[in-house]
């Protein structure tokens, strides 16, 4: 378990890991930050957000919580340069949008004496780099942690109160499986659909007369295109099901349209809002 | 045009007409109020939003400019019905989100002396009933006049002037054709997209990993099933097309991710996010 001695190195100062040194920071622990941009760590540094910072992976070796913060294939990458300056007993974490994956890969490279816990703090954004650290984004994000059978449960309370400190107050479990297959569904999916409605075909000369909705639902097709590609390719079987089922919606769809049966798509408009409504904070 | 002693009618004083007659009493205007519902019209009387009140349709003869607040398929029937208690020299529009065939059907069925200016208020919303009138939400929402060849300048005039009287600031015009276009790609896709991803499967157990991302996705899921199968089915063509173009771009995503081939996801990520930034007001 974390205590007032547990000293953090934090791999990768990214806008996720500079939340991260940012809330930790403020707890007042101790915290080696990793990165390989020196104007990176000289930021962190003056912003007190780390006490020491270094572009040597093996500052980690002081470390009893490491959590990386770094985008998948860098993350096997370090981890397989640099798993041997883990201390014996130290935990490691990390933030990847996907798991299955990921937990197999990383567990097949520890060094003895070292555990992984897999967790995944949903408070992504487009914007890139230590500048845009915030972990004031943390309070209403979830933070999922995603336990596989060698977990200890020492590891699984660590991550959960790691998640606490971190300022996240929706915290939850789920199995590796699980987890990919929601995040295929609300997160993948939708990217891809904003991304794809984008792509159908150059209707920018629209502009002037776009409303909110339309704003709202194609948000996420602004991407951080160096990270999307290899985090839907972790997790292709799922999402490919689920674009498969979505497209299959859509054409039994324009099916109905083309046969004008009002009442069968007055029903798929009845569930849509009634599903819908089920996932409105309380008072939206 | 219209001046001081210009004589309104509205038919259908639900959420849309409510917020119309709310708008031209503010100003001054004498106005009749038409709707099926007694309750209706004692509410808008008891607010000072209507001169008179009635449910008989033949009121509507005293009007100088007629605005038909109704379904799509309800205006076309009322026109049928009572066309013959226009007044010669009146000028008759309304508020239909689907414009080409509106346009022809109602020319058709005109009487001698009155002419009809369709225009399209994108201020719609899923709340129902003349309760939820607001005509605050004019002012960010566009107003879009579809005239055809027949209509006079003096219609088109008027029409203009009617949507600054309603406190619209977005005032533009459109042909028929382009109009149901960019409704096709804006507004109907969209709306399929929603309601498909909530019908594709019930995720609704998802709801608690929820973010922002997904809510403002979906977030038009909740759809008025009394009137959107008929825009639907009135611009078929149209919306049939955008989605066969969207189904053909989610199925070659899906191919791209199939491949492990990151570099054309990623061109399509930065065309996406380029398109995406143009849709943006100033300062999001």
């Amino acid at each position: 378990m974390i205590d007032a001695k547990t000293k953090f190195a934090v791999v990768g100062l990214g806008v996720l890991g500079g939340s991260y040194i940012q809330a930790l920071s403020k707890q007042g622990y101790s915290i080696i930050g990793i990165d390989t941009d020196e104007e990176t760590l000289a930021y962190a540094k003056e912003n007190g957000w780390i006490t020491e910072g270094s572009t040597n992976p093996s500052t980690v070796k002081d470390a009893d919580l490491v959590i990386c913060c770094l985008y998948p294939h860098v993350f096997v990458e370090w981890v397989k340069e640099n798993g041997k300056y883990l201390k014996p007993g130290c935990l490691l974490s990390d933030v990847t949008g996907v798991k299955q994956k990921i937990i197999g890969e990383i567990n097949a490279l520890l060094p003895e004496g070292v555990e992984f816990i897999a967790c995944h703090p949903m408070a992504g954004r487009e914007l890139r780099g230590i500048h845009y650290a915030d972990s004031s984004r943390f309070e209403n994000a979830n933070f999922i942690i995603v336990p596989c059978e060698n977990n200890s449960q020492d590891a699984i309370d660590t991550a959960h109160q790691l998640a606490e400190i971190l300022g996240f107050r929706k915290i939850s479990q789920l199995s590796g499986q699980e987890h990919d297959q929601m995040i295929g569904f609300l997160s993948q999916l939708t990217h891809v659909i904003a991304v794809s409605l984008m792509n159908a075909s150059d209707n920018t000369h629209l502009k002037e007369y776009t409303g909110d909705s339309f704003r709202d639902l194609t948000r996420i097709a602004k991407i951080n295109e160096d990270m999307w590609p290899e985090l839907f390719i972790l997790n292709k079987e799922n999402l490919i099901h689920e674009i498969r089922v979505f497209t299959d919606e859509m054409n039994a769809f324009a099916k109905l349209i083309e046969e004008e049966d009002v009442d069968t798509m007055k029903q798929k408009m009845i569930i849509s809002t009634q599903r819908r409504k089920q996932f409105d904070p309380k008072g939206e």
